[in-house]
């Protein structure tokens, strides 16, 4: 299927307009029609190539919302005009263990990214969001719920689920003490999430100027990274931290900060090792470093349908596709609340 | 009470004898004549300083069987002739919240050591079971099941509990696979241990020498850390990985061999801080890295019973109490199979 889309052609050049084929579908793909894309961090390092390995012509995007066009003869979860999402995966192996127990993210033999990713079978490179269209296996697509911001539930596919999964899985909840670093595209989802899970919610933040926001987003208490006296006045006080920080950091300070089997967790991938990691403060708390890879395709489908009910969505900046390499420039400098995410409408216009 | 004992009076001169006065019983006190200690690796560090905080004289031990001699008007649990040990605690707060949960380990008001530590209320410092006799609140006194040899059972108090504490805490039983890191004091009952709870044990030993006692102590397989080829076959293997080694490794070929949702839990107190904590690592298999404390009162009783009702106890090198200072230049040397243990008749017919 013939598709437009926006691609990085080596790893120091810009992107820009690119047109490609897509597999026809099968009897299990469903064919999307492209809404909306989200900008996530991990674009543009793949773009760049900052973790190595990127293959050109490389078209980014893994938070996509859009509508069905097309069903294969065996899909029977979705049909034609369903909003639907598509996040990190499109494939998996689907028969190792993970797999079995919906954690694709961990799949033995490794998903099948939604792009920069061999396609399983044919070995071919995916493509992503930053196009009009695209062609999924239906285990692979999530249904969003009809009444929510298609633009603001794109996120939600990967920065949403990104801070729902570890939540949910370390059990935040009602009378939990959950502290969250960083106000990025992931942290202001995981306040928003916390907050709506019930939690009593704390933002650790460089940025004094984001208190104000961090409250209208859901949290209870705000401190400043840069404060050690800050800092410390909250010892021993968390079960979870969720740190959202894609940079090497201290983690000292947030380590001492957890209560009794607390657990930080991480969900940012820095270039480099954090520092601080005493063994001695593991030892006197029971206290848990951990990491979580955002989540599995039935846990998205929950997400999104618990962010449905809790009327919980992303912050977003919309913008049209040829804006992408200008925003690309704001999201490392950290200007955007929260999340930019490309109109697609405006690249259909841009082809006809 | 007038006691006999070994003491350091200073970080740079052996252990020799000394003698002070123990408080007299009070109404929940329970007076204990020692009959075994062992010797903990933390007894030297103590002797030495090399953790700082060292307070002289010194009297090392929290590896203690005895017999009840005399109990206060209050106490309940025990009665004259009992067999009883003392572990690593003999006071905490008594009413904050982990002491409340059985976790004194962690009382958010700092447990009082055996040794080396103030005494609730006195201030007094703290001495411990390289001596003829020791007086302990009735809660801080574990009973030792009768028929349990007395000097075998003695590292159980320490090494025993601080290994049985995180392989509960972390879930090990049957269809659970296991690695134990290091021989010596804590990793032979790590190994003795999850063995007896059922798990499938991995021993990795830099040792090529320790694989047949490994396996005489219930180590299903053995993996040389040395073996860069070994480690990786194992990458991905285990639920559970208990780390016993006191010194600063490079954790990464570990962590690469938890599975999903795998713990390392560190028990050991290096000088320093460990190498190889790879966020990317954490992040891939939603893996852990944490610590456990020894473990709390109810628990220790616990793993005294189970060690009881499976057989488990330490292998141990009994030593009269003036070979203390050989004993601890070959423990410092790893040449201890696998526990120290003073016969205190030794020090009585010595000040006899």
């Amino acid at each position: 299927m013939h598709t437009h889309a926006y691609a990085a052609t080596s790893h120091d050049t810009p992107l820009g307009p690119f047109e490609f084929e897509r597999r026809e579908p099968g009897p299990v793909d469903v064919v999307i029609d492209i809404l909306f894309c989200g900008i996530c961090h991990s674009d543009l390092h793949a773009a760049k190539s900052e973790w190595g390995g990127s293959t050109y012509p490389l078209v980014p995007g893994h938070e996509i919302v859009g509508r069905v066009t097309a069903t294969g003869a065996s899909v029977t979860k979705f049909r034609t005009g369903d909003l639907v999402g598509v996040g990190c995966m499109v494939d998996s192996c689907r028969h190792c263990t993970p797999c079995h127990e919906g954690l694709e993210q961990y799949c033995e033999n490794g998903f099948t990214g939604t792009y920069n990713s061999p396609e399983q079978g044919t070995g071919a490179n995916t493509h992503g969001g930053y196009s009009d269209k695209i062609v999924v296996r239906e285990e692979f697509v999530l249904r969003v719920p009809e009444g929510m911001d298609p633009a603001a539930a794109a996120p939600l596919l990967c920065a949403g689920i990104t801070t729902y999964s570890p939540l949910r899985h370390w059990k935040v909840g009602p009378g939990k003490k959950v502290g969250v670093v960083g106000l990025g595209g992931l942290g202001h989802m995981g306040v928003k999430l916390a907050h709506a899970m019930g939690a009593e919610v704390t933002l650790f933040t460089t940025s004094p100027g984001k208190e104000a926001d961090a409250r209208r987003l859901g949290a209870d208490h705000v401190v400043l990274s840069t404060d050690a006296e800050a800092i410390k006045s909250v010892a021993g006080k968390f079960d979870v931290i969720l740190n959202t920080v894609a940079a090497t950091l201290d983690l000292g300070p947030y380590m001492n900060a957890l209560a009794l089997d607390g657990s930080m967790v991480l969900v940012g991938a820095p270039p480099g090792e954090h520092r601080g990691i005493s063994v001695f403060n593991l030892l006197m708390g029971r206290r848990s470093l951990a990491g979580s890879l955002i989540g599995g395709i039935a846990e998205t489908q929950e997400m999104l349908d618990f962010c449905a009910a809790h009327d919980v969505a992303s912050d977003i900046e919309i913008i049209p596709i040829n804006a992408v390499n200008a925003a690309y420039e704001r999201m490392a400098k950290g200007d955007v609340k929260y999340r930019f995410v490309i109109d697609m409408q405006s690249l259909k216009d841009e082809v006809a």
